[in-house]
């Protein structure tokens, strides 16, 4: 992917919704806010601490992880629909 | 349980809603938010200081927790109704 | 009490309602929220300063406090109906 | 007075409202919150600063002090109508 | 004047309103707040930085100031008419 | 000009709304808030930082600069319709 | 281009909105808010940390950015329409 996130952002292609994953999760969430899972296509260097130093996002390309929507963009890259979150937005990793 | 929560969440497997529990705990709260009481199957690294040192999350697995469900996040995994909450909406833990 | 609040949070058995206590409390207010009193039954180990010190709770199991009773979430533990509260909602601590 | 303020608080009785004092104080504001004034009966330990060290409050017993209302909130301790602020809710002391 | 501001307040005289001042200041704004102008009568110690060293107040007393009313509160003392304001609701001092 | 702006504020004098300027700046803005361009007058000396030292406003008197008219405060001096921002309202410097 | 943008501002030249560009982006969003791309035509200096250094903007003129449209303002300079972003509007960067 051509598109490098900035700071603590992370592009996340989702999983098909409402669906029975290869890892076992579904989402039969009557909160406000349905989580989603989807895997990660690229991360950003991380957001700077209050040293400078870049504090990394603690997800890698390849991870499949399960995150809030609300906090997401939409975006189109190549014709594929993706999102781009900041790293608090991601609930949990599966390992 | 193979979801790893990231940063300072924790996985949460609730107890019977509205139901004398073995620990006693019994919730007849005409409040707001009704607290709930149930157990920790996983926690989360930390969050980091303004150092970058992880501040560990105050309870580990298998703790019984009483926590408000305002702040958590619904989800299902492997079949099992399950909450994401941060460290800070828990309240309590049963010794 | 086997329940241990987290953090500055604590917890407390209200007195009963409008009446005058032992210690001469007496609530008359016509404030938009009636601050209340009651015996401190637990407290948690407080919440960490900047540099990760623990800032301890101002009060002690057994103290009679006077608190605003918005902050607090009400349970019910072994019949017994409580509060949980953090430490900034307790106003004062009758000596 | 057997109540000892938390925190940055001070418990402090109102002068009667809407009329001159004995310092010449009058308020005749049009403003969204009447200032009022009144003396001061109890004083917290303070505030702990970023080290933990208190910050101790800037008024003592007796001060005569002018205060915004909306912060504090009205008790009855041994039959007196009294209001606990916080020490940011003091506007000035009379010298 | 015998009434002292507490932490980075001031009192302020304001001038008579809609007119041209000594020193050629008139509000002819349109926008929402109508800034005024007015002269210092007393001013607080200041507040305390993050290492409990007190900021000083940007203004003397006696001095012309531009405030924005909003931030201030009314108060009569002495039979006058005065205003209490934060310093930072102070937008600049005659030199 | 005999007004010094307090704190990170600065004094501009807007040019004629709608219209080119000499550096061939013109506002067709749709957005909610149309930017403006303007001369600097009159800088204050600066906010403290958290060490106490102060942080220079980054610009200087006769900066043509571009702003956000919102967060600032219409005045009148001297028959002058001025405007009073501080310097995190302004957008860019022309060089 | 002779406008600065100050502190941590970027002057961005938007690309024709819904359209598939040159790098293959296109949006097809029914966020709430449609990202968009363009190109970055200045940067500002950066904005200052705790300990005054400046901390330089993620990107260079040149760059093609993915940002959200929300935090801009729009600007006419030289008879061209841009947008004044802060650095943390731009969501990304095609490398």
């Amino acid at each position: 992917m051509n598109l490098k996130p900035l700071g603590d952002r992370v592009i996340v292609k989702a999983d098909e919704a409402e669906e029975t994953t290869a890892s076992g999760l579904f989402i039969a969430s009557e909160a406000k806010e349905k989580p989603q899972s989807g895997v990660v296509l690229a991360v950003g260097a991380g957001k700077p601490d209050k040293d400078g130093n870049l504090v990394p996002v603690p997800v890698k390309v390849g991870d499949k992880v399960v995150y809030g929507k609300f906090g997401g963009q939409e975006i189109k890259v190549d014709g594929e629909d993706l999102l781009i979150l900041r790293a608090d937005d991601l609930y949990g990793v599966f390992e």
